[in-house]
């Protein structure tokens, strides 16, 4: 049973925990959509919305749920066809195995240590006590600081920069381009300058988080930045100084999070999201996209727009805006009735504009 | 007829399909603005608006279109005064000739296809299987992944990061810092934590394709994340996974595209606009500025603000919300004059809160 | 007195110019802030909020201003508390020294003049004609072009690309990732395709400024993007073409500005901030988180919003925002009553929608 020559259904169905509705001997070698599946590839009906796509599908076998019916293949039935697509994701595409060693042109200080698992790439620089972890994948181009401590199983992409002060725990994926441990933003105007102040802190980054492309987790003035373990932080998102983003949190790309702010567990915060400094973002907030929060929010609303609002009444405020320039005009007629009826002026009419 | 030693007025009203008004033998040097250019730099007039400037130019010579009179100084007459601008810089700023040849410290796999009149520069990684194209220059510091391909003249600057999976088509330039094919944001929640979909596609980027500095395009989940001809996209936009955007679009500074989407042809979105996922936005659209669109677009619409609504009806409710607070004071006084009047309190006064 | 060892708190008090209350023998180690400082550890009281704090801490010396009392342990009394602070840090963690040598994995251009205290770090990159100012650290994997010149006591963290056409000044930090002089975004639509304009000018950055991680400064089509000397910009802020930022602003994370848009000295633009093309912002301006400047602000304003308000009508707008549900319905209530009463219709309801 390798990759090269796919799965049968057998297996597959053994390896999902799944029950086959279908011949357990037929191969499929690949996975894929339902629109384009072909009939040596498994396809998958993740959201009753796409039935009719699933029954038009030329796939050879699905995976599908309990109440998926009429499906043209053999059909691998799952309680949770959505975490059975990662599953079977992973089984055609394992991830790749780290071939230990460190190239020749790799650039290792003396004392550094490598763990002889892991693999350190081309023309990557790791500086004087930087500690790779088991299994660790750093790619070609990468630069490691003085002193950082990167655990078991993480893999850093190319161009990735890790400064001094920087430690990651376990299966941590940081996306080329990313950089931690870069200064925070920290001037005291002295009257005629900003004047730097020395960013002494760290960054530290928690067990399997996954950092994106180009992304900046800046080092805490004191002490560390905190990203807690098992969240996600998409591309060109934005992380100041000393802020904590709490465990299972979703920052999805172009976020910006400013200085000393702390957002709780399992925190959502949509694209083009900012975040003021000194925030607390309470557990399982979600933020539209978009949002702009400047002052803390509790734990489990859902917020919406500039300034972020309960996302119900933001909507409702948005459907307002839509007929603010007729309720000017509407306004306008009704003090016209009214002074006509009346024969007198409102007091507030002479503060019109138009 | 070198850069070096400038073009005679004669040779520039060849080269561009002028009509000379002057000495053909006079020779200029440079291009220059106009308040800049001195008497060896030939400047241009492409807006009307800049006339005062022209005629107070210091200019050797002018480009200009049929209707501009009164310059101090030859002019050379074209139908399309920035085209001509476009061919002029070109002329005096041909894009530097790549000398072929790979640079003893790249790190190039013995399997890669290097065309040879492609260059690769110092540090360069370029992993197994890739094939780079005639007269392509590949910067220093670059890393393409294995099996990446990369078509005849095409531009990679300096820590540009094309992963494996990346396909670039003809004469696209890729600015320094890019990152190609990183994976897709997906996670499936589990109940306790998010697990990674892998990101099992590509991108594809067709002929043409300008890509600015620290952009970042994710590869799909399946097939590809597609970049049609022509388009050019400027620094720090986030494109998403499986998203398609189509020929000869513009994408300014920090735009987002969620994943899925789908922008079709010659579309325009200004700086910091967002597009959440799943959404289409239609042939010719145009957002303005830090717009946020939520759902999709018709072809041919011009839209602005968050959520993105028609620009003229957006500008109206931009306009109306400055009076707001003024309308707030005429409802009131509306309320208590109509009070006054009937002796009884309108049924919805109570919710107010002031 | 080395780091190492700390300084008496005599020591400190003569260094900071600071009055000590307490012992001058006292030895101290580090700094820390009020909540995690021991007693060997000096902290500070920069804001009267923390007064508190201060009196709970653990510290074992205190820098505070005049007016702070009732402190648990001796007082470097201080005229300017944020000041010293810097001092504090500065004396604790003095900038690293650089070591002096091109790192011999370093590509350097045979006619580049590096000077003799500068450090070009491992695997870094620098072309032909270009000049590196004394006590100069250039990280590794940093790529400089043809000809760029960098001033004294700069420093360009790892993967910092300068392109040809770039000029620093001295004391210039240049954070990991940043891209100076990549192409700024100039095309010229010919009815099928966007032409590319070639942007023939450069950037010039003056003494004393800061630049943030995978931030992007553009090259000017003509002449030079220009920041001033002092100014300090967050991390992936965007500088279009030929912008000019004045001395001494503060640009913070995630800004865009547009090209050729000329910002003032002393200007404050907070995090995600956009600002249109060929704007002038003036003199002290401060724009809010997330405001959008679609034309220009006149000197010493504050403001707020898209499109950007002065902050305290901004500020009114957004409070009637929330109140605009409600206003709709106290609107329809005036208009039943009055049409009751007149057993007329209004002329302006006919438009109305619900």
């Amino acid at each position: 049973m390798t990759q090269r020559e796919g799965y049968t259904l057998g297996q597959l169905a053994e390896a999902l925990g799944a029950t086959l509705e279908g011949d357990p001997r037929r191969l499929v070698i690949g996975v894929a959509p339902l629109e384009s599946a072909g009939p040596d590839q498994v396809s998958f009906l993740t959201n009753a919305r796409y039935a009719d796509a699933a029954k038009a599908s030329r796939a050879g076998a699905f995976v599908a749920g309990a109440d998926a019916a009429g499906l043209p293949a053999p059909v691998l039935r799952v309680r949770a066809p959505q975490q059975a697509l990662v599953d079977l994701l992973n089984l055609f595409h394992p991830p790749p195995t780290v071939v230990p060693g460190i190239h020749p042109t790799a650039v290792v200080a003396a004392d550094a240590r490598i763990d002889p698992t892991a693999a350190i790439g081309a023309h990557a620089v790791v500086e004087a006590g930087a500690r790779i972890g088991p299994r660790t994948h750093v790619a070609p181009l990468v630069y490691i600081g003085a002193g950082v401590e990167v655990g078991e199983d993480c893999a850093l992409g190319p161009h990735v920069a890790l400064l001094a002060g920087v430690r990651l725990g376990r299966r941590v994926l940081v996306h080329p381009g990313a950089v931690l441990g870069a200064d925070g933003f920290g001037f005291a105007f002295d009257g005629s300058q900003h004047r730097k102040v020395p960013q002494t802190g760290g960054v530290l980054v928690e067990d399997d988080v996954e950092i994106g492309a180009n992304t900046t987790i800046d080092r805490a003035t004191f002490g560390d930045t905190v990203i807690r373990r098992g969240t996600k932080i998409d591309n060109l998102v934005q992380i100041g100084h000393n802020v904590e983003v709490g465990e299972h949190s979703i920052l999805v790309a172009q976020v910006g999070v400013s200085g000393s702010s702390r957002l709780g567990r399992g925190v959502v915060l949509a694209g083009q999201v900012g975040i003021a400094d000194h925030v607390t973002v309470g557990d399982g907030v979600l933020v539209g996209a978009q949002g702009g929060v400047p002052s803390s929010l509790e734990a489990g609303g859902k917020f919406l727009g500039t300034p972020a609002r309960p996302m119900l009444e933001a909507k409702r405020i948005m459907a307002a805006e839509t007929r603010l320039p007729e309720l000017l005009r509407r306004v306008r007629a009704l003090e016209r009735a009214l002074e006509a009826l009346t024969g007198q002026r409102l007091p507030e009419r002479e503060s019109e504009r138009d």
